[in-house]
C-alpha cells in the first residue's frame, strides 16, 4: 500500500525567507482546476463551486479596488484635517479640515480664506489675540508639539506592533512578487498599523510622501483578501497574481493613474505573469480610482494629484530652461542617493541605529522648527505643489502673483502675464529659495527612517520648487528684454508667453524618471519605463507637454548617469540585499553553466540520491549533514544518469510521516524512487517509496549552456533549480541564489551581499 | 585547421515559411554585442561605430514614427478628397477635399457646407443644372462610375503588383512576430502597393476601413527601416524587435491612442520579448502621433479619431439600453463571423475564388448603387460615424437634430434636448434604419475581398447607427412619458436627461471588445485586453463613460460567447492555418511530452547522428531521405546520450562548403562533433570537423514533463523544437509544429490545419 495517495499536511509549501518554485507552483494550480471542472459534471453544487471558483479572482479584485480606494480617500481626508490641525481648529465642525470649515465662506482665494470665522488659530482660541507676537509664538509652540506627537505615535506605533511597516515597502513588495516568502510583510497588523501610521507621519509635517506607501497598503489588502479563497491563499504562485494587481490598484490611488498602476504592475513589480492577469489588475485600478473618487478628497471630483491647464504653449526656445532643470535635477538626484545611503550607512552601522524613536523626534522637531517661520514650507507639501503649479488667474491673489499691473489695464484681465514682478513675488523668491535648500538638506535624513515614508512628494516639491523659481526669472527676463535675439520671435510686448507653472510642473515631475523612489521607475533612456510616462499622460492630460517632461527627465537621468547608475531603490535593496532577479537588466556575459554551477572545481561531490541504493538513514544523515533545498536523484552512482529532483522540505515530511504512520519503516530500510519496489525477502525492513515527492521533470541545461540563456530561463520560468548535464550525466546544480551571486560578480558587486536563499 | 574558423555565408538564417529559433537569435546578437563593445575599445572610429550601434535602435524608431505617422496624414488627407471626388470637384484648387474648399466660406455647419460657391457637384459643373432630376441622375451615374474605377485600380494593383498588399494584415502579422518567416509579406512593393490601393479601396466607398492595413503599412516601415542596419536585417529576433515597435506606431496613428498602441502591441503582436522594447514601442508611437498630429488631416489639433464631449452624465437606469445595445452587438457579431467565414469558405472552394476582380467589381458596383440615395451611407463611413455621435448643439443643423421647440424658449438655448422629435428626425430614422441594413450586409460580403480592408470602422459604423437609433427612441420616450417611474427619478420635464450621441458611442465602441477584426482584441471578461481599454479611454478621453462601455462590451461579448467563441480573426488565422502558438491560451489538459514527441509507438526511430561514426555520405543520404530541419547528436546509438542538436540547413551548407574548398574530404570521410578528431593513419580520407555547427546547449525535457509546463517553454522562451530524454537517454523531439497540433487535437479542431512548420 502506498500511504501517499492521500497527501499529508504541508506538503509543497515554503519556509519563511525562501523562494518559490514558480512552474511547481503553476501545475499545482493547474491540478487543483482539473479536479473542480472534472468535479464540477458530477453534481449541481460542485458546478456552483466550480463557478464560485472560477469567480473568485474576480471578487477578490473587486474587493481590493475597493478597499484600497477607501483607504486612500480615508487616508487623504485625515491627512488634511490633522495638518491643519497643528495649525487651528474648525469651530463649527473641529472634524473639518481648514478648506471644508471655509467652504461655507464664499472667500476661497489663498490670502482671504484666513479671514473665514469659523477656523481659529490656537493662540486666538486659547487667548483670544488672533495678532501679535504672543500669539505668533504660542502657536509656533503648538505647532511643534503637534508635529512631535503625531511623530512620536507614529514610530512608537511600528516599533511596538509592526516593524514591517516602516519605509516605502516597494522594493520588499518587489521581491515578494519575484517569489520570495516574508511572513507577515504584508499581514493584517502591517497593513492597519501602515495606514494609521502613514497618516501620523505625514500630517507630522515631516518630508515625506505617501505614494509608496500607498502602495504597500494596497497589497496588504491584496494579501488579506486572498486568505479568503484557498485557491489563493494555498498557492504561492496565484497569490503574487493578486498582489500585483494589488499594487496596480495602489500606484492607481496613489497617482490617481490607472493605466499608468497597470503598467507599473506590469513593468516594475510583476514578475511571472500570465497576460490575463493584466485585466484584472486593470479592474482592480478602476475600481479603486472610481472609488477614490467617489470619495473626492481632494474636492474637485478630478482623481489626479494636480490637475494643471495651462492656455499658452511652449516655444522652443524654453528647452533651454527645461533642459537646465533636467540638470539640476540630475545633480541633486546624485547628491540625494550618495548623501542618504551614505546616511542610511551610518544608521545601519553605529550607535545611531539604536534609538530609532529618538532620531524621529530629533528630525520632526528640527523640520517643524525650521518649517513653520517659512509660509512655504509650513503648509502641507501637496498644497505647496499645487500652489507652484499654479498659472496666476485673474482671481489668484497668491504671494507669487503679485504683479504689477500696467496702469492702462483694467482690473480683470490682469491674468496677462507680461508684467513686472510685483515685491510679493520678489519676496516669495527668496521664501522658495530657502525652502528649496530646507527641502533638499531635510529630505536626506528623513528617508528611511522607522516610519512609513514615501519620496515621491519631497522630491517633486524640489523639483517644483526650483522650476517655479526658474520660471519666474525666465519670465521677468522675457518682460524687461524683450529686444533679447531669443525672446524676439516668440515673446512681443504684451504677448502671452512665459508660463511660470509650466517650469514648476516640468520640474517636478521630473522625479518620477530620476530616481527609482517608491519604486516610481528608474529614467534614463535605456531603463525609463513606459508605466512613468504613462503616468505622466494621466497626471498632465495628454500629449501637450510630454515633449518638455521628456527633455528634462531624459537629460536628468544623463546627468545622473554619469554620476553613477545606482538609483536610490537599487541601493536599498543591495543594502537589504533580497534575491531580486531583476527583468530588465541584460545579462551579456560570455560565462557558462559549467562556470556558475555547483560543485566548484575543489568543492566535495554533489549531495544526490540514487533511486534505489539508499536507507532511510542515508537520506536522514544527508538531510542533517547538508543544508541544500533539494536533492538530485540519479539512476547509480555510476552511471550518474538523473532521474528527477526531490525536495528537501517534502523528503523530511514524508519521512516523518512514514516512520509515524507506516509500520515496518525503519532506518535501515531502503528508500525507493523507482515506479515499484522489488519483491524483497520478508526478512528485510519495509521498503519505502518516495516517488510520489520526486518530481521527475527536473529543469536540466547542458554544461556548455551559456549563462545568458540560463538567466533568461530563471526570469521567464522563474524556477527555483536548475540541473547541469553534459551528455547526459549529472553534473552540478545551479540555483537562483547562484545566478544572483554570480550576476553580482559578473558587475563586480559583493557576490555576498544576496543574503538569503 | 578548422576552415570554419571563418564563418561562411548565410549559416544561421531561415527558409521561407519557417520559424525561427529565438534563442538562437538572441545568442548571436549577443556576440554580434560582445564583439562590437571588446573592439569599441581598440580605436576611436570603432567606438564611434559601437555608439552608432547603440543608437540605430532609436533611430529606426524616429524613422518609422516619422514615416508611418507621415502615411497615415497622406492616407487621411487622400482619402478625403478622392471620397468627395466622387461627387464633386472644388473649381478654386481641385486638390482640395470639399470640407477644405468651403473653409473659406463662414458657412460650415451640414446643410449650410452646400452652398459654398467654390465646391461644384459634376452635374452643375457638366450640364450648369445644380438640381432637377437630370443632374441627380449624372451625379448618380458618375459617384458609381468613381467607385468602379478607384475599386477596379485597387485590385488589379493589388494582384499584379503585391498580392501580400490585400485583407488586414494584422493575423500575418502576428504570425510573423511570432518568429515566422514569410518573405516578402513585409516588404517595399507591398508597403507601396498597399498605401496606394487602402486610399483607393477606402475612397471608392466599400464598407471597409483603413484601421488594421494601417498597422500593416507600418510595419512595413519597420521592416523597410531594419534593412539599413545589419544589426536588425540580419537576426530575425532583432528584427521582430522592430516590427512590435512598429505595430505598436501604427495602432498608434490609426486610432490616435499612443499609449493604446504600445500595449497593443505588447498584449497582442509581441510574442517574446524584453519589456525594455517596451520604450522603444512607446517612443515610436509617440513620434508618430506627434506626425500624425502636426500634419493634422482631421482639421481639428486633436489626434483622436472622434472626439466627444458630452455635457450630460448618465444615469444608472441607462444602463438597460446600453446593455440591450450590447446584446445587439452580440448577436450581430455572430452573424457577422458566421456568414463572413461561410462566404470565405466559398470563395475558397468554388469557382469565385477565381475571379477577384470581378467579385470586386460586383461588389462596388452594388455598394455605390445602393448607398448614394441614402445620406447616411452616401458620405464616408467616419464621417457618419462623426455625426451621429455628435451631440446636438445649438448651431448643429444636422437632420437628426431637427427638434421642434418649445415656443416659450428663444432660439439659441435649442440645445436643450427636452424636446420632440421634429419630421427630420423621424426622417432620418428611417434612413438609418435602412443604412443598418445595408451596412450588415454588404460588410460580409466585402471582407475577405482581395483589396486593403479593415473591419474597424465598417462594425463601428453598425454599432453607432444602432446605437443612435436606440438613443433617440430612448430619449423620446423620456420626452413623452415624464411620469413613467423609471423616467421619474432622473429625467423631470426641461431636464437635461438622455444624449442620443452617447448611445451612438457606446454601441461604436462595442466591436473594440467584440470581434477581433483588425486584430483589435477579442472581448469577454477573460480574454478583453488591456490595450482595447486603454484605446476606449484615449478615444473617449478618462474614466467618464468607461461603465457602460464596458457594460455594453462585456454583454456582447457574453452573448457572442454563447454562441461560439471564435473571433473572426482566429477563424481567418485557421483557415491560412499559420503556425501561431497563442500567448494568452490556457493549456490545461493532463498530457505528458512522451505522449507528444516523435517517433511514436509505431514510427521508425528518430533520426540522429553520432558524434564520431557518420560518414558524409551517410549524412548526405540522411538529409536527402527526411525533411526535418536538425538532427539530434549521440554519443553512440547503444548509449543514446546526447550531446548536441545540428541544424538541417547548417550541416547542408558546412558539408557544400567543405567539399568545395576543403581537399581531401569526400564521400568516405568520417564527420567529427567531438572536441578533437583522432588522429588517423594517413591512408583514410581527411575526416570533417562540425563541432562548429553543432549546438551543444539544445533543449531537453524529460519524458515525464507536463505538456503544459512544455507549452510554456515554447512560448516563453520561443523554442523552435526541443529534445525529450529519460534518465539520460534521447526518446524523441517535439517541434513547435507538434506542440500546435497536440493543442490543435486538443481542442477537437483538425491539427493538420496547421499547414507550414
Amino acid at each position: 500500500m502506498d500511504f501517499l495517495d492521500e497527501p499529508f499536511p504541508d506538503v509543497g509549501t515554503y519556509e519563511d525567507f525562501h523562494t518559490i518554485d514558480w512552474l511547481r507552483e503553476k501545475s499545482r494550480d493547474t491540478d487543483r482546476h482539473r479536479k473542480i471542472t472534472s468535479k464540477s459534471k458530477e453534481s449541481l453544487w460542485e458546478l456552483i463551486k466550480s463557478l464560485l471558483d472560477a469567480w473568485s479572482g474576480w471578487v477578490v479584485m473587486l474587493l481590493i479596488g475597493l478597499l484600497s480606494g477607501t483607504l486612500a480617500g480615508v487616508i487623504d481626508l485625515a491627512v488634511d484635517w490633522m495638518t491643519d490641525l497643528k495649525e487651528g481648529v474648525c469651530l463649527s465642525a473641529f472634524w473639518y479640515s481648514h478648506e471644508q470649515c471655509c467652504w461655507t465662506s464664499n472667500e476661497t482665494t489663498f490670502d482671504d480664506r484666513d479671514k473665514c470665522p469659523q477656523w481659529q488659530k490656537w493662540a486666538e482660541l486659547m487667548t483670544g489675540h488672533a495678532e501679535g507676537a504672543g500669539a505668533y509664538v504660542l502657536n509656533y509652540f503648538l505647532y511643534i508639539l503637534w508635529a512631535l506627537l503625531f511623530s512620536f505615535l507614529a514610530v512608537s506605533l511600528v516599533r511596538v506592533f509592526a516593524p514591517y511597516a516602516c519605509g516605502s515597502g516597494i522594493p520588499e513588495i518587489k521581491t515578494i512578487l519575484s517569489g520570495f516568502i516574508i511572513r507577515g510583510y504584508l499581514g493584517k497588523w502591517t497593513l492597519l498599523i501602515k495606514t494609521v501610521t502613514l497618516v501620523l507621519a505625514v500630517s507630522s509635517g515631516l518630508s515625506l510622501g505617501k505614494e509608496g506607501p500607498l502602495v504597500h497598503v494596497a497589497c496588504c489588502c491584496g494579501n488579506l483578501f486572498c486568505s479568503l479563497f484557498s485557491k489563493y491563499s494555498k498557492n504561492e504562485g496565484k497569490r503574487r497574481e493578486v498582489l500585483s494587481a494589488a499594487a496596480a490598484a495602489g500606484v492607481s490611488v496613489a497617482f490617481g493613474a490607472p493605466i499608468g498602476g497597470v503598467l507599473f504592475s506590469l513593468e516594475e513589480v510583476s514578475y511571472y505573469f500570465p497576460l490575463k492577469t493584466l485585466w484584472r489588475s486593470f479592474f482592480a485600478a478602476l475600481v479603486a480610482a472610481f472609488t477614490l473618487r467617489s470619495i473626492n478628497p481632494f474636492g474637485n471630483s478630478r482623481l489626479v494629484l494636480f490637475y494643471v491647464e495651462y492656455h499658452t504653449p511652449w516655444y522652443m526656445a524654453e528647452l533651454v530652461p527645461f533642459i537646465l532643470l533636467g540638470v539640476f535635477g540630475g545633480l541633486w538626484g546624485t547628491l540625494f542617493i550618495r548623501a542618504n545611503i551614505a546616511w542610511c550607512r551610518r544608521r545601519k552601522t553605529t550607535q545611531l541605529g539604536k534609538y530609532p524613536v529618538m532620531e524621529v523626534i530629533a528630525v520632526t522637531g528640527i523640520t517643524a522648527l525650521l518649517a513653520y517661520p517659512n509660509p512655504y514650507t509650513r503648509r502641507s507639501t501637496s498644497e505647496l505643489i499645487s500652489e507652484l503649479f499654479n498659472d496666476c488667474g485673474a482671481l489668484e491673489s497668491s504671494q507669487l502673483c503679485d504683479y504689477i499691473n500696467n496702469p492702462n489695464m483694467s482690473r480683470p484681465v490682469d491674468d496677462i502675464p507680461d508684467r513686472p514682478a510685483g515685491p510679493g513675488v520678489y519676496n516669495a523668491l527668496w521664501q522658495l529659495a530657502l525652502a528649496l535648500v530646507f527641502k533638499i538638506v531635510i529630505t536626506i535624513f528623513t528617508f528611511g527612517m522607522k516610519i512609513p515614508s514615501g519620496l515621491f512628494i519631497p522630491s517633486m516639491a524640489v523639483g517644483a520648487i526650483a522650476g517655479r523659481i526658474v520660471g519666474i526669472a525666465v519670465e521677468q527676463m522675457a518682460y524687461h528684454h524683450h529686444d533679447w535675439i531669443i525672446f524676439k520671435s516668440w515673446c512681443r510686448p504684451g504677448a502671452d508667453c512665459v508660463t511660470p507653472g509650466l517650469y514648476a510642473m516640468v520640474g517636478a515631475l521630473r522625479p518620477l524618471t530620476e530616481t527609482r523612489c517608491d519604486g516610481v521607475p528608474s529614467g534614463g533612456v535605456t531603463r525609463m519605463t513606459v508605466s512613468l510616462v504613462v503616468i505622466m499622460f494621466e497626471l498632465t492630460g495628454g500629449l501637450e507637454y510630454i515633449v518638455p517632461l521628456m527633455a528634462a527627465a531624459v537629460t536628468s537621468k544623463w546627468v545622473a548617469d554619469a554620476f553613477g547608475k545606482e538609483g536610490i531603490y537599487e541601493s536599498h535593496i543591495q543594502l537589504n540585499g533580497y534575491p531580486y532577479l531583476d527583468v530588465r537588466d541584460e545579462f551579456t556575459h560570455r560565462t557558462l553553466a559549467t562556470d556558475v554551477m555547483r560543485p566548484r572545481r575543489n568543492d566535495p561531490p554533489l549531495a544526490l540520491l540514487t533511486q534505489d541504493a539508499t536507507t532511510v538513514e542515508d537520506v536522514e544523515t544527508l538531510i542533517k549533514d547538508t543544508d541544500y533545498n533539494g536533492f538530485p536523484v540519479v539512476v547509480s552512482r555510476e552511471s550518474e544518469r538523473l532521474i528527477g529532483f526531490v525536495q528537501r522540505r517534502d523528503l523530511t515530511l514524508a519521512i516523518k510521516n512514514a516512520r509515524q504512520k507506516q509500520d515496518g519503516v525503519v532506518s535501515s530500510s531502503v528508500v525507493y524512487f523507482t515506479e515499484d519496489a522489488p519483491q524483497l525477502p520478508a526478512s528485510n525492513p519495509q521498503p519505502l517509496k518516495l516517488r510520489r515527492v520526486l518530481n521527475l521533470s527536473p529543469f536540466t541545461v547542458t554544461d556548455h549552456t551559456p549563462m545568458e540563456t540560463v538567466v533568461d530561463i530563471f526570469r521567464k520560468l522563474g524556477l527555483r533549480q536548475c540541473l547541469v548535464t553534459r551528455s547526459g550525466r549529472l553534473l552540478g546544480i545551479i540555483t537562483k541564489k547562484d545566478v544572483l551571486r554570480h550576476m553580482a560578480q559578473m558587475m563586480n558587486q559583493d557576490p555576498e551581499s544576496i543574503m538569503f536563499n
